[in-house]
């Protein structure tokens, strides 16, 4: 390595946010980092994130390369230039669109993961067969996570993001279809993270956001009732059930309407439209999502 | 209007910070503001510096337009798309490159400015003449500020600087040269930031910059004898000269290593190139900047 500085940051999503920007960019500011710096970010989505965020911002802009170590950020955080730190508990709620000069993925990181990590990132790579490939969705709920081919999935996630991604860089439409699973899976996630006991991890409460929204899916005949029996019974077998009380869904249904995809108050959802097919900016009312997260629960 | 929210901010540079900014994504916030939503920033510089950042990074962007109040405003930093706060002192230290939906521009405005704020603006007035229009600083230099004709000098000055910019929007080359007299007037600036009763306005610490930068390029016969006294002249005769002292001399050129232009440690200028014309990228030694200091106060 040239000469270079190591900025380390605590591990979490809860220190993804300004105070920990601020000490990224005053650490930038005493190596007297110049506008022809590099940053490299070696590390999860959190790390992929915050340290773009902090790049694409500091001195207005200096190039940023991703080093993606965990699955979540090689098939998801890392893919795309969705740059961005939580604000207020809500997630990702201050950022910019700006890609990497690069992405390094290599699959021997996933060998240090912790099995909870890897499952968490899996989440990713079932949601990207169930918008994009119907015929790889076949492939993978047949199998355990062990018994996955995570080489050639990462691949395969990395380029079906990809596609969606150059087709609508800031997200105005197509790329809505990646949020699958996230408007509920968002809320939560964020519901959670202010329960240190029963926090989860992204892909634990994507999965909830995907079986509760493949729900409002079935509800409006977009798929069938195969499909949604074979999403529950898959994500059931992976990441078990969330245990949601009554108590919990009113105010997991309020912190959707903060979501970025909304327009105004109303809740927009991307919701399956077929296996291996996506449809977006398609309205939600809130009684509508209590009925999924019951549903869940039930 | 249509619906809409105010949101107020304090006056003054002193203002610029990440702690303003976070009073406003808080106002969106709770507005329940979604991506569809406009930010119209009425003000100074401050304000569209500001509020173009905040919006710019709100959900990873909204659109906002610049309706800027003040001549500075006008004549600079509404145009090309520089958004961002200053950052432990350190001037426009975060920030992004984004243009804004549009910028309004009334001159009706520069009737509600104090007389010390029109004359701030007009330095950069000056600037884009020196740079880019030898015959236009032929003109102004013959009159008083009260004399000129500010509608007009408005006018120029964008289009000046919006030919720069289109040229070269995010200031890899060419857009440099609009930083003529702003790397010793930024520190210059800076420096007297912390010290309330001697607190420059932008203009004033640019009007030093530019006598102080005119000295460099006259020492490498950038530019003749002629200019340099032209210059001196003129801005004296607007701005009067600011009291330095020999003890000021260091921590300003020490505040130059921050510039943002520069490669590493080495300062490098905007100088110019003879009447009308500016060259860029130009290192300078921390002695050739104490001796422009030195040449300025003696």
């Amino acid at each position: 390595m040239p000469k270079h500085t190591i900025i380390r940051i605590k591990a979490g999503e809860e220190h993804k946010h300004l105070r920990t920007c601020e000490t990224i960019w005053e650490a930038l500011t005493n190596a007297n980092f110049d506008r022809h710096g590099l940053l490299l970010n070696l590390g999860g989505g959190v790390i992929g994130d915050m340290g773009g965020f902090c790049a694409a911002t500091y001195k207005r802009g200096i190039a940023f390369a991703q080093i993606p170590t965990t699955l979540l950020a090689q098939v998801d955080a890392s893919v795309g230039g969705k740059l961005g730190i939580d604000f207020h508990g809500y997630k990702n709620h201050i950022g910019v669109f700006k890609l990497p000069e690069t992405v390094l993925i290599d699959p021997v990181f996933l060998q240090t993961l912790p099995e909870r990590e890897l499952r968490s990132g899996f989440a990713e790579v079932i949601k990207h067969c169930l918008i994009a490939d119907a015929r790889m969705w076949d492939e993978i709920r047949r199998r355990d996570l062990t018994e996955q081919n995570l080489t050639e999935l990462v691949a395969h996630s990395v380029a079906v993001k990809q596609r969606v991604v150059e087709q609508d860089p800031t997200e105005k439409g197509l790329r809505k279809i990646l949020n699958f699973g996230h408007t509920l899976g968002h809320a939560v996630e964020t519901y959670f993270l202010a329960q240190p006991r029963k926090r989860l991890l992204h892909g634990e409460a994507i999965a909830v956001g995907m079986v509760t929204e493949a729900f409002l899916a079935h509800q409006r005949n977009m798929i069938d009732a195969t499909l949604l029996a074979e999403i529950e019974e898959y994500i059931f077998s992976v990441y078990g059930k969330v245990n949601l009380t009554g108590a919990d869904v009113e105010p997991i249904v309020t912190l959707t309407v903060q979501d970025k995809k909304n327009q105004g108050k109303q809740v927009r959802m991307a919701l399956l439209d077929g296996p291996g097919r996506c449809a977006f900016d398609i309205p939600v009312t809130r009684s509508e999502m209590r009925q999924a997260l019951d549903y869940y629960r039930g």
